[in-house]
Formats: structure tokens, sequence, C-alpha cells
């Protein structure tokens, strides 16, 4: 097994109200690269802070770290283009951030992306990829992909309201940008990337192609945007079976059904409950009210510590832990 | 504790008779870039072969790696200026391979190297640095900064009959390119590896500088290269206690004085003998004729195995496994 966490950032994120994956847009930009070095270091190296939601729940990448560490699962981060340079090593599947999907192209190197990916994942020793992403911005890329492909499904939100309508209208204008009916990318997979998605979705869907090429089993950890990843797979006419991983807190927002997605792809779906209580620390009670939800393969390594017997009671005091050291104990 | 890998290319290796580190010319281009998916995947992945040098001798990658399966020590790869695509995932510390010697500014982003490796090494969490390094030709280079920077010592070589007259005439070729004068270079570490050097020497003087700032203790893992790198350091006014670690091969090497080099330079120097028995095994028998001889941060391996209680036979089975599962048991 080796986990994968494919980072990327697209302009998308950049537009007022889209992403919580960063205190301010600005340090969202950050918010990959410092995913990345928490998990391979368990604090940020060159990356500037820790990432935080506008209103402090700290990145799930916490929770995916703090499983790390007691399962200490091989780590590989790979590079679709990130906008801000991490001290995590990484391995390089594309050269450039995603632009804004109201622009015509904007993942005008899907095509390299995805075949580095397809490279890569077939490359790769391991017989069972688990593959997280962080890409603020990334539900509204994953809706525009999963509309050009003509997939009825709806995306969740790191934001507790899921700020559905303006999700929208900014994937309208990406159609309207591409000269795109939905479902006119039904099969093409990489022009679905290239004129309504990120960087991110070309490379994961790459690399699982690639991994199941070769028989290996592919874990898709997260939720609505690996339900992208999934759909991209399957318009490449690959049936193989494939695996989703996500936690209860997709699961439970009501404006997207995840479980029904990933069961009309033909995905064995894995929800985990990290059991966070009421009232005990300030990161499950953001989690609790519906903050951050998933990212950085949070679903994922949540279904491989149950795998390995770790309770979730013990992911839980690594988190506390690894806030406390990380943010203080007083808060961000 | 955690093991760099510090790759990066040299265009001084294409001097025919300078190196033994790949089959063939065209090949010596994969050499770090595989050893670095090696040490990552106990195999190959992006890279289009094992590197051996031109009679059949394996990489000493093959030993690192074989420690690492015993001690799963973390790894760190920096691209330093890599020549060919690595599937291994890397921190880039810069973004092109250096030059031939000869010409007067091989290295010309020097600077930038040394600063990024300087900023690494201090934002890493470890309080323990092992830093390795793979780069063909890299004796050469090495012998041209230490003559630069007025350093009396000689290099080994990864071949059997070092080629000493050769490397003196390349370096003196370089500073006559560069004019410059033995000894110019005092004092001046970035100069000596601009003009002089290769960006692995750059990488790794700053990556000790950076680590040696915060109180971590740093261990040069390889031969005279990182007698070079060593030299560095103590240029860049650094008189922190600083460790070198290296095999048996290259201490039996009488063309160079590695323990002279380090005594001198005050470095607290390890030097591992694996006991490979003498008609064992194919690759036991070409170190034992003084192929090959360090690289890939072997004596650093060898010295961390010791350290943790793993038997040097522990380490010789695995080394055979590693060499029979990906040479084959019939030699390249």
């Amino acid at each position: 097994m080796r986990f994968l966490l494919v980072c990327a950032a697209t302009e998308t994120a950049r537009i007022e109200g889209i992403s919580a994956a960063g205190a301010t847009r600005t340090l969202m930009a950050h918010t990959p690269a410092a995913d990345a070095e928490l998990l391979a270091y368990g604090q940020p190296a060159l990356a500037p802070v820790v990432p935080v939601s506008p209103d402090g729940c700290p990145t799930p990448a916490i929770v995916t770290r703090a499983v790390r560490e007691w399962t200490d699962f091989p780590l590989l981060v790979c590079d679709a283009g990130l906008a801000a340079p991490t001290g995590a090593p990484t391995v390089s599947l594309g050269n450039r951030p995603g632009g804004d999907i109201r622009d015509p192209e904007p993942v005008s190197n899907a095509h390299v992306v995805y075949e580095c990916g397809v490279e890569l994942g077939r490359s790769l020793p391991d017989d069972h990829l688990v593959v997280g992403e962080s890409i603020p911005g990334g539900t509204t890329t994953a809706l525009g992909v999963l509309t050009a492909l003509g997939e009825p499904h709806s995306t969740s939100s790191s934001l507790p309201e899921n700020p559905q309508s303006l999700k929208e209208r900014v994937v309208e204008a990406g159609l309207r940008a591409s000269d795109l009916e939905p479902g006119d990318c039904a099969g093409d997979p990489i022009r679905a990337v290239e004129r309504m998605g990120d960087p991110m979705l070309a490379a994961v869907a790459g690399l699982a192609v690639g991994a199941l090429d070769r028989g290996a089993r592919v874990t898709l950890a997260g939720g609505t945007q690996q339900i992208a990843a999934a759909a991209l797979v399957r318009h490449a006419g690959i049936d193989a079976p494939l695996e989703l991983a996500t936690t209860s807190f997709v699961a439970a927002d009501s404006s997207a059904d995840v479980v029904g997605a990933a069961s009309a792809l033909d995905l064995d779906c894995t929800v985990t409950d990290p059991g966070f209580p009421a009232g005990d620390h300030v990161a499950f009670d953001h989690y609790r009210a519906g903050v951050a939800k998933e990212g950085a393969g949070m679903g994922g390594a949540l279904a491989l510590a149950a795998e390995r017997g770790v309770s979730m009671a013990a992911v839980r005091d690594r988190i506390v832990a690894c806030y406390d050291r990380l943010v203080g104990e007083d808060g961000p």
C-alpha cells in the first residue's frame, strides 16, 4: 500500500465565497503545499502556516497525519501544479496551476498531466494505492467536470453552507466560455478537465487508470472531488473495480449525495466516522459543524486506520496532539 | 533521523574515462534518478535500468536500499539538478544539471542551490540528517572544488584504477577556463562550486550549514566527494561538529587518504566494512575489486545499520536479495 497525496491549485479558488481551505485567499495558495509538509514531516517546513479555514478549522491533513503516526504508511506526494513551493518531496506530474474555469481552457496541459499520472500509476510497485487530494476550490471544478461529462451529481463543500448556486453560476459561465453544453464531454475525460476541471483531477484519473491497468487496487480517498475523478476514469472506458473512501461528514452533507453518486459510478464506497465528540476539542467541533468535512485523503486515512485495527479513539488522541502542537492549545 | 539523497548531474561525467557510474555514458544520465527510485521503491519506476558500472558492478544504492529494508529510515531525495526524470519524490533545490568544469562557470546557479539547501536544512524537523549523494563524475568536480579552495586532498574514484592524471588535467583546464589559481577560492565556497564544482556539492554544503545552524547532528555519507562538501562547510566559516561516514572500500583506496582528509577538516569519521566475502556473490566481488566503493550514502547507511544493531550479515543477505531481484541471478 502507498498513500498518494495529489496537490494542485486552481485560480477558481480565488472567487469570493468558493472555498474554506485557507484563512485568507492569499494563504489559501499555500494550503496544498502545507498539507504535503504536514503529512511528510508532521509540521510545516517551507510553508508559512498551518492551514486553517477562515473561522479556524484546521486542515484535514492533521487527521491524515494522525493516522500516519499510528500506521506509518508510505507517502508519495504528487505535484500536479502547485501555486506555492513545498518542502515536501514530490513527483511532478505537471508544471502549472489550473486557471479559472470561467476561462476557455483552464487546464491546457490536462493531457500531459493525465499521461504522467498513467505512467506513474503503472510504474509504482505497490499492489494498493490510496489517492487523496489537496486543492482549494476543487469542489467547484469537480462540479464543472461532472457537468461537462453529463453526470448528474452535485458536489459537497468545505464550507458548512454549500454555496451551491454560486458554484452553479461559475460552472455555467465556464461552459459558456468553453462553448459547451452539459454532457458535451461524455466519453472524453481529458477534454472535460481541459475545459472545466483542475490539474488534480487529471492527475488522479491518470494515476488510477495506470494502476488499475496493472491490476492494482485503487482507493480514491475523498468526497465529491473524487467522485469527479472516478467519473473521469469511467468515461475513459475503465470498468475495473474502484473504491471510494470518504468521511461521515461528506456523507452527511444533504447538498450532495456522495453515496448515491458512488453507487451510480459502480464504486465500492466506505464511509468512516471518526466519532468526534461534542464539546471535547475545538477541532472536533468545527468538523461536527460541517467545516472542511474531507480533504488530504482524510476518509481514506480513517478507513486505513480501521482496516489496520487502530481505534478511532487512538486516532482522535493523536489529532488533538497534532493540533495542539501545530496550532497551539489556545487555537489559531 | 532522516536520510537525504542529494542527486544531480554534471557534464564533466561525459569525459571519457572519468566515471564508472553507469554502463554507458548515455545510461549514466539516469543513474541518480534510478538510485533515488531504488531507495524510494526498491526497484526502478520511470528510470530505464538498474544502474551498473561498465563491467556490471551494481550501484551502491542497492546497499543503501538493503539497509533501508531493515531499518525503515525516512528518506528525502533532493533534486539539485538532475539530467533525467525520476519517479521518486524529490524536493527541488535547483533546476539544471551542472556544466563541464572545463567551462568558466559550470554551476552558475550555485548560490541559489546553496541557499535552497540552507533553507531546507534549517526547516526540517529532524535532529539528525544523514546526507548521501548520487552524481556520476562527482569525484572530478570534488577535486576541482578542493583545488579551488586550496585543500591538498585528492579524491577517490568509482573506477578500480583511479584516473588521477586525467582528473588533474581536467581540473587544470577548469582552473584555466575560470581564470583561477589553486586556493583562489579559499573562504569563498560558493565561488568554488560555481567555477569548479557541481550542483550536488552546493546543495549538500547548504543543507549541512542550515541543519548545523539549528543545532542538528549532520552526517555526510560518502567518500571524498563528501570531503569536498565538508571543506565547503569549513570554508563557510562553520566549525560545528560534523561527521563523515564512509566505506572500507574508500578508506582502502591508496590514491586518496579519506581518513587523513577527514581529520584535517576536523570531521568525526566512521568507516564501515560490510564484510563482503570473496567468491560469494558477483556484487561483492566487484566491490572487493575496488569498483564503485561508495555512493548513494552507502557508508552512512552501513553506519546506521551498525548503530541500530543490524548485523552486516543481515545487510549482506538483503543486498543479495535486492541484486537478484533487480539485476537477475545471472548478472547484468
